[in-house]
């Protein structure tokens, strides 16, 4: 008897959700060969139903997201925001089913409580996704350095005020000029307070430090400062010091077990030109890991994207199934 | 009851060896923490116990390797070379215990085989620390990418002849002349014959590529030219023309399931000076991984050293015993 097919419950069809369905159908083959099982998209939840959705099956469109998971084997969260989402994703863990999410701001959050519901339900909540999309920065921290000590990470974590940042200090736009081209180009948000004022890359440092040292950090924990503030004069004054202004998410231990203390902080720092974060260029996402043993690391790669990120989610689904 | 402790066999106690048995005992809490047992270091096995071995106790000092291994629940082998590790390895895995390596050659050689040997015996073979040390490229390729497809691999992946290449390009030494000083300094061997001839390379990439695509590339797959044969001639048209001689080691996959067909090659190459391979500096290892859905991954840390190498196996034994 061949293994029953995976049913999927994918929650949201934005951009990642759209990339994850494509991939879904386009990798079927590919992901039953890796897993054993056959992949299958039980339902596509969205708010507005009448809206086509490309590339997706229009059968398997739904706005009950509820009865959609409740009939799932794997639920896949890319919808974004807090409600529904989180009442769904503790739906689908309550049932003992493992979700996967690349909502940020979830994790950041209320991961914790999550984490506390899937394990008394002996199931799982992976969010690689959530965190410099398909950098897989997660899955080295907890995986690849489950023998090390981490000791600092730090990291240029968003890719919409890096360009802003990239493109005031290598075309010398002026900064005000800088954040209105990022957000023509579609860089930033309509509303960019979350990329400026450093709670995008907030989040992701509070979930990195998570994962690093298991400590409860929460999003008050952080030293936050975005570049909203910054004005031409501090650029002028960065490139006069032969230095480049960055906005740096950084996340480090002190003290050992029992006695640890983790400091998180986002602001814009002046680096050195050759620093490996200095060198991150339009969009790209850098970070670096130092731990005890395996010294610095340096990961890259792009932090933001529909099938980015849903590279990230698809990886944690075929993990997920493997573990059974 | 709590768990019974986790008897770990050390095959070597050379610089690996050495620093993989003192975190084990010195991160003893930790490991238990992260893993719900007791990891207890069994036995290190060596060829001369007459020699003494700084932080070892000397009561676990034995050279009687197969009694060792048949009282072990997880087997680490860091003793380098085909025999004996090969014969121990596969005792190990008959046995149905886990093997833990960073032997690159015996992988390289026999790795399909001993995979099969521990499949049979519904044990695992893991050996992240056989590939650029530090650097978790078999996990982001295995795991983190799990949902996406690999295209390409290349990267910088022997620190020796880069810390030659490197000196003859920003410090214009002869050629000649780096080789005799990257001996001195212990980048090369008494032999560099496996460094300097792109064998040491030729390993990792096909360990890479099978890891990648599930395909038998084997050592003899690999179009290899090292760098022995390099004369200044040629350094100086490179630099001439605005580039850096790097030994690149690639591995890329065309066609599709059914049809593939994977290339691997080591060789030297003149690199544009942005290139993110131009830029590893002296022993530095640089990856760069291509996937379908994630696009371009870099992945950079130390390729070599003692702790480097022991946070990958130490990374890798973790693993094991959580999965129990």
């Amino acid at each position: 008897m061949t293994a029953p097919p995976v049913r999927i419950a994918l929650l949201g069809a934005g951009t990642v959700g759209a990339a994850v369905a494509r991939r879904l159908v386009g990798r079927a083959d590919l992901y039953e060969r890796r897993t054993g099982r056959r992949f299958e998209l039980a339902g596509v939840a969205v708010r507005d139903t009448a809206r086509p959705r490309e590339g997706i099956d229009p059968s398997l469109i739904t706005d009950d997201a509820e009865t959609l998971v409740d009939r799932a084997d794997v639920v896949v969260e890319v919808m974004g925001g807090i409600q529904p989402a989180r009442a769904l994703v503790e739906r689908a863990l309550r049932r003992g089913v493992p979700v996967v999410t690349a909502n940020k701001q979830l994790i950041a959050q209320h991961g914790p409580a999550l984490h506390a519901l899937a394990d008394e339900h002996g199931t799982s909540l992976e969010y690689e996704g959530a965190v410099v999309a398909a950098v897989p920065v997660l899955s080295v921290v907890r995986e690849a350095l489950a023998g090390d000590v981490v000791t600092a990470i730090s990291g240029v974590v968003n890719g919409s005020t890096n360009f802003v940042l990239d493109l005031v200090a290598r075309r010398g736009v002026p900064f005000e000029e800088a954040v209105r081209q990022a957000g023509e180009l579609g860089y930033l948000e309509a509303d960019p307070t979350e990329d400026l004022e450093g709670l995008d890359a907030a989040a992701k440092i509070v979930i990195l430090a998570r994962a690093a040292w298991g400590v409860p950090v929460t999003l008050e924990d952080v030293q936050r400062r975005g570049i909203a503030d910054l004005t031409d004069e501090d650029f002028r004054q960065a490139a006069g010091a032969g230095t480049v202004i960055k906005l740096v998410a950084s996340a480090w231990c002190r003290g050992s077990a029992g006695h640890r203390r983790v400091e998180v902080a986002v602001r814009p720092v002046a680096l050195p030109q050759d620093d490996p974060l200095a060198q991150a260029r339009e969009s790209a996402n850098v970070l670096i890991i130092e731990a005890e043993s395996a010294g610095t690391l340096r990961l890259q790669g792009a932090g933001a994207g529909g099938d980015e990120t849903a590279s990230a989610v698809l990886g944690d689904i075929v993990r997920v199934v493997r573990r059974g």
